[in-house]
């Protein structure tokens, strides 16, 4: 006998699903593979009833299932759900457009447009009372969208940072556990396949800029666009500063934090910080990536795991398939207001220590900064870690300065 | 403008509390402070229109709301969710039939009605098309039931494993970092708060085994009774262990666990465990919360935040009642099958390494277990760290000796 009773009408949700690469085949895998789980959570028997990709796929157990043409999706009154897994801007915005437009909702790992469109593509899912998910455009497999937005829709939260990029804390830990260089570090994180041919994306922090975005968004309610999400990537951090920072017992973290301010406003940037053994962050390694939400509620929550893979992004795609089904009708839409300049404040009026390697020896520093931890010098100057004070204050410090080295502590 | 363009039909949500206790006044207290995000995430206004209390509460700001007689809320149709915060089994468990019988439904944080009586519950809330969800029951403020049934849904999950309980937690983190003997600990809990005058349900484990059973019926589908859970709490904790354990760099946690046996069976255990430095929940401490979920598709997930308290706890009762609006009508309940001791797998076949105080020394233990990590030795006798096997081997080797302490050690 089941304990759940009964159930409500009896269906069968028709998907589709666009672009067969990493993420695309990885849903239509585990659809597959763990169907009576899935129709379980869902309630109804989740199917998918078409692929698009340009490529041919002939020798795929799923072949029977490609079509080349959106518009057999789009017209297909059956299909009640559209997975976007193209990627980029372009065709992935024109067929998510047309397919919410055409009653149908859209769930997307695609975080440059969700990032960039996502306000506007909430705006339409809402109009024709359908949803636009993408659990699986932060986080990877950690579920952090929906705990935001569900789990803590009474907290009211005052900050969100986490390290939202696999590839980049991957060649980080290396650096630090095996005294890699970073180029090195980088060559392998690309021989594992954990980098991309191209890795700028990832590198100068674009990538992370644009999940801290879409955090922003859902956690405080209004558009954070990514030009005004001031962005810093890895492509600095020096070994030197890996040995100073590891004396402090301290680690280096590529990180994306967003800030309520005390007038309204939302302070959001990306850049790597300095984590002391105190922070919940210092132990998330390799791939991983971990997020921390501090509310005035729960306080804070942590959340950790894969942050990208096949399956963990998939599953993160299937947990808002079957989402779309509960929340239709309900008004329950995720959505938050659309927003401009106005809205940003400035990161660099938060308080914090920093680390600083400059160009300067201990006794200056000390006249400058007032009280400080020394790391330790080399021949281009001392690192030290200073006070609390706020990033206008260092920079003043620093005027006249040639500081090779600053970044932000968190504790 | 906002982006989720217009909402479904519009409706308010009226909620009666039954127990204006810790965690009852939080609800309405958070519903009041957090209207506008709450009404923001759930789609309409929700409002608290009774108080059931056995007490007056004259000076009290909801004084107008408060209610004696259950039969009030039964039977007033505007009430769609009651908040169960009474606690206990007996009087909370008749209102919580009666409401949901009523077409209400009902959310709780009462750990031990739904360990004992939840798939009952569930089934006259399926059979009434309404719900019981009880997010709160477990982890306090950490979103984890919602994660496991939702985001991790095409996850097929192989292990859950967590502290669970802050109290205990409190306490094992006092004795490590303070070298506090469990007494001296206990009492620094009851002052502050931490601890009830009572503290038995939590020393004894009674309270991490009920949490260990909801997560394990919700994870693995079926009903996993407290009685079959193996419990064993942390009153024999000692000095001399906590001691020991240190040297290896390595912490003593009262976990609660659930792995899936490779014959189908489910293996439910409470007992204190040794953590090393490589386990993510080594660092959680105080009265924090941590959770482990292993699955197929998305690996280790983590989740981490106060696992009690006033507020935290409000916030998950919050999302609950959210989520009654969006899963009515859906036939996606919560929920899992009855069984019996048939399902229930023996946890002494899992194997692990083992931390062991035993009447022995070093050499006879070497003798007996092979290689050994030899971490002390005192009167007693010597503590070490055995290779891997399962428990009964390890039982069998102990076999006529005088074992003090034998804990599982988790990596």
């Amino acid at each position: 006998m089941r304990c759940r009773g009964h159930k409500g009408m009896i269906q069968m949700i028709n998907v589709a699903v666009m672009g067969y690469g990493t993420v695309g085949s990885g849903v239509v895998e585990l659809l597959h593979v763990n169907h009576d789980r899935i129709a379980r959570s869902a309630g109804d028997s989740v199917r998918v009833k078409y692929i698009l990709d340009v490529r041919d796929f002939e020798d795929s157990p799923y072949a029977g299932l490609f079509v080349k043409d959106f518009a057999v999706i789009e017209n297909d009154p059956e299909v009640s759900v559209v997975v976007e897994t193209i990627g980029g801007v372009g065709v992935a915005q024109e067929f998510t457009r047309r397919a919410l437009a055409a009653g149908k909702s859209v769930v997307t790992s695609n975080k440059e447009l969700v990032s960039e469109h996502g306000c506007e593509l909430l705006k339409i899912a809402g109009e024709h009372n359908v949803c636009y998910l993408f659990e699986a455009s932060v986080g990877g497999g950690v579920p952090i969208l929906h705990p935001i937005s569900a789990c803590l829709a009474a907290d009211d939260i005052d900050e969100i940072y986490g390290i939202l990029n696999g590839t980049t804390n991957y060649i980080l830990t290396n650096m630090f556990k095996n005294g890699a260089t970073f180029d090195k570090a980088l060559g392998e994180a690309q021989e594992k396949g954990y980098a991309e041919r191209d890795p700028s994306a990832d590198i100068n922090g674009v990538d992370t800029c644009r999940k801290t975005c879409i955090l922003a968004d859902i956690a405080f309610g209004r558009n954070i666009a990514p030009k005004y999400v001031r962005t810093e990537g890895i492509a600095n951090v020096s070994a030197i500063d890996v040995e100073h920072v590891s004396t402090a017992g301290a680690s280096i973290k590529l990180i994306g934090r967003t800030v309520r301010m005390p007038d309204g406003t939302i302070a959001s940037y990306t850049a790597p910080h300095v984590l002391t053994s105190e922070n919940l962050l210092v132990n998330v390694e390799g791939v991983f990536n971990g997020i921390v939400v501090r509310g005035d509620a729960t306080g804070e929550t942590m959340f950790y795991g894969k942050g990208a893979g096949k399956l963990p992004t998939a599953t993160a795609v299937i947990a808002d398939i079957i989402e779309t089904g509960k929340t239709i009708g309900t008004g329950a839409f995720l959505g938050w207001s659309e927003a401009g300049e106005e809205v940003i404040g400035d990161p660099d009026l938060l308080e914090s220590r920093w680390y600083i390697r400059a160009n300067m020896d201990f006794d200056e520093a000390a006249v400058r900064f007032g009280q400080i931890t020394m790391l330790g010098c080399d021949e281009n100057g001392a690192a030290f870690i200073t006070g609390s004070m706020t990033g206008i204050r260092c920079a003043e410090l620093l005027e006249d300065i040639e500081a090779i080295t600053v970044y932000r502590v968190l504790e």
